[in-house]
């Protein structure tokens, strides 16, 4: 099996026909599956039941990987095991070690098992099982048979999916694609837009033989891609890190606020953050990550000029000279916040994320970031993203955290 | 035409295979045809290029009306504006109209018109033309011929697409189904399960005659969606408002964020929060709604028993007789977020949002919300909530939201 392999998803689910649920499976599988050579040619999505069958089997001689996710649970909808069962000639066999799993986990819940449940615990004769350590229903995995390619099998909700194909799925398909010799990394940056990285390094990554580029704009983040032979991936690498370093956040997708915490954990520092236009994102941001609370002391949410004077210290004269949108006052709140804190580092963000509030002068989408440290100088940085509310919160928190990955390594 | 019209939808776009975008158009979509009655009954991505083509004729037996998002634009990979007018017999006229809206905008931001760009002024004959407000390709209308059913095309970015299917495309439907007379609404509803729900008003909806239900179930917060005769609406809206009532949120589909906001507007009120578990995600949804500010004053993120202590001043001997995780600092903390900001109402939460820290009394997922406000009582509640991290904050922050929902109005 070489690295051209042909995928397609298909995403059963009414709700996401609905409406009531945003499908993040296919961005999710699209990018974990990028390392791995594969490309995702395209994708279904089709209402819980029957219809799952006709999906498989359109899907089935134009690829020779099947993702197929949700219709694993207990409901009378959930029927993707039998049908793949019935298309692949199989019979379905009841797997002890399941039932045990799902057992324990309802007992530890406090939940009565109903009869419903035990569905979950049979497997297609020949098919391997991707435990499930989020939730109930296994994943499986079911080897090419006549003409159905290999069949991976993943529960729909993504916090059970994830972890599951991380763990479970990405192993098995890097078995199944043995022979491939092809290397790929993937470089997160911060800083730049996605035009400004191609003029920088786009012609010379081209040009390296054996290579394929590609790049990921998100809001404030731009993700350049690499994939080919040992060789090509090094070149790649070392043209990449001379071009762009500073705005590397990291070689191996992690997002930037795992960055900063392992950072300050290596450093044995501590963090407090002073918000008052990003609302809280930047403390949630960073409390996403787990251990967090290792490193991070205390996120002040300052909305009001009162709250910015009773909390963080800073001068009314300060607010009342400069307002608070300015660069004197962002030092000040990140300044407020370290002492009050005692940490090591402090981030502080005051700006203006609209619709309303907007100046001639400072126009929605004007912030001002700050950083200070303990014995060090306090900087504070202003910049302009002229885009919706939450747009705006997003990209502001995301160079704030970014200053702070540079401050802390200069 | 009735409002069993069967609605697919295509997406085109490598960028989504690749998964360095979210597809958030199925979304929209169903959320936007809902109210008409439509169901979208299958939605397919395929990149860029000539697999429209197949992905149209596969779509136009199985349904009356396909929608299509991307490939409107000016580059080669941007074909399917002319693979509808081969499919569909329709020949390309070019349309003035159009040329002379793209050449105003260019001038107005003073970027030179390439040749290319003239690709997006052809329509196929007899489409119609949706105006694009917040971009250079108009949308088109295609009406059904041959084998090809009705086809509407949309521009792929969701900011110019979104407001065109709001001001043309769904009165563009709403003619094509003008003998509808079909009712719609939407309760969204905290504080219940779905099955709960379907066991306390399921069967009584159905057995109303001329309504269809549905049920939209995410994190913390199930939608309640009725659609039918005025009659039969009317019918389902009484028995939902009747044996609902404490959990329903709002009834146009208002956020629960959005909704509190209002109602402390309203009431001249103003709120504080104090978040440890939550991390800030409570602050930050508070602050994503516009004109948070006049009502949000402060948010503290204490992460740490020092910074409970000294921002909120919950005492010492609270932490080391209860924890930090319990009745009595939950309610501590919503009161010294009280005290300190002045505000008429405050949240709080604490608990353990894993995946280390949990104990056998306190396992990973207990929480403890409180509700204080100016000269009433402080409440506590306790709540368990078994899942990954990120899950854990979202539906806490939802649960704390919905006990200050049910305190404003009590």
């Amino acid at each position: 099996m070489n690295s051209l392999a042909r995928v397609e998803v298909i995403n059963t689910g009414t709700e996401l026909l609905f409406g009531s649920v945003v499908n993040t499976h296919l961005s999710y599988l699209g990018q974990s599956l990028f390392p791995l050579g594969l490309r995702i040619q395209r994708q279904t999505t089709v209402p819980d039941g029957a219809v799952i069958r006709d999906a498989i089997l359109e899907a089935a001689p134009r690829s020779e990987f099947i993702l197929v996710t949700g219709g694993l649970g207990p409901t009378s909808d959930d029927i993707t095991r039998e049908i793949v069962a019935e298309l692949t000639g199989r019979s379905l066999e009841y797997d002890e070690t399941i039932f045990a799993r799902i057992k324990e986990r309802f007992a530890r819940r406090g939940i009565r098992l109903t009869d419903r449940i035990s569905r979950q615990a049979y497997v297609p004769q020949g098919a391997s099982v991707m435990p499930n350590d989020f939730g109930t229903a296994p994943g499986l995995y079911v080897p090419a048979k006549e003409k159905v390619p290999h069949l991976l099998l993943f529960p729909g909700p993504p916090r059970e999916l994830q972890p599951m194909l991380e763990n479970y799925g990405i192993p098995l398909l890097r078995g199944l694609l043995e022979d491939s010799d092809l290397y790929a990394r993937v470089f997160r940056t911060t800083g730049l837009g996605e035009s400004m990285i191609e003029e920088i390094v786009g012609e010379r990554l081209t040009s390296i033989p054996e290579l394929e580029v590609g790049y990921c704009a998100r809001l404030g983040e731009v993700d350049v891609r690499i994939i080919g032979s040992r060789d090509a991936v090094e070149a790649g690498e070392t043209l990449v890190c001379t071009e762009l370093a500073q705005y590397i956040v990291s070689a191996d997708a992690k997002d930037i606020e795992q960055v900063i915490l392992e950072k300050l954990k290596q450093k044995r520092a501590t963090l407090a953050v002073a918000e008052s236009c990003t609302g809280g994102l930047l403390a949630d941001r960073i409390t996403n990550v787990p251990g967090a609370s290792a490193v991070f002391l205390e996120g002040s949410v300052v909305y009001s000029n009162e709250a910015k004077t009773r909390t963080l210290g800073v001068p009314t004269d300060l607010l009342s000279s400069f307002g608070a949108v300015s660069e004197e006052v962002a030092k000040a709140m990140a300044e407020g916040a370290l002492n009050r804190s005692g940490a090591s580092f402090a981030l502080s963000t005051t700006g203006i994320a609209g619709p309303e509030g907007g100046t001639a002068e400072k126009p929605v989408g004007t912030v001002y970031l700050g950083l200070a440290r303990t014995g060090g100088k306090t900087e504070a940085e202003k910049l302009y993203f002229p885009m919706d509310r939450r747009s705006f919160k997003s990209i502001a928190s995301q160079y704030s955290l970014n200053m702070l990955r540079r401050g802390i390594d200069s």
